[in-house]
């Protein structure tokens, strides 16, 4: 099981992810927008597609030309250098 | 502007539709479940596809092999005969 991450490692690590922070439910978390809704869509869909390599799958809500990601580690109740991998992967998807 | 539906109206047409009620946020609901992660986020791509060509979009979550929609006409304040067009070619979509 990964570690949690001391609060300090997160912010340190949120500094190098653009947008992304911390929510009220403690999960690692970013709201993307889009020109079109469609394109949020596939979005969506490539974000999943990065989950399931990682075995590690975060909560997607697609809206209005808005996709909402928020990913935390259940098995270790908080947020782990996993959550920070995805997060990483999906910005490098972009 | 489509009307909206009277809780009698909405009680009538969920009857035909399975699994889909009315949710705590008042919008017409429902949560797919599927065998695999990719499944659903691939239905949730579909289901985001039939809102873009109803240009009636819904809220979309992705979670674990589950999909939950939500929908209702924001511009009427409720769950209008749009709403249950966009669940019923969901339905038909699967």
């Amino acid at each position: 099981m990964p570690d949690l991450l001391t609060p300090d490692a997160i912010a340190a690590r949120l500094r190098s992810l653009e947008g992304w922070s911390v929510d009220d439910d403690g999960q690692l978390a970013k709201t993307y927008s889009f020109d079109t809704y469609l394109s949020g869509a596939d979005f969506a869909r490539r974000a999943a597609g990065i989950a399931e390599t990682l075995n590690h799958h975060p909560d997607i809500r697609i809206l209005w030309r808005k996709v909402s990601l928020a990913i935390s580690t259940h098995s270790a109740g908080g947020i782990t250098e996993l959550d920070f991998e995805f997060a990483t992967a999906v910005e490098r998807s972009r």
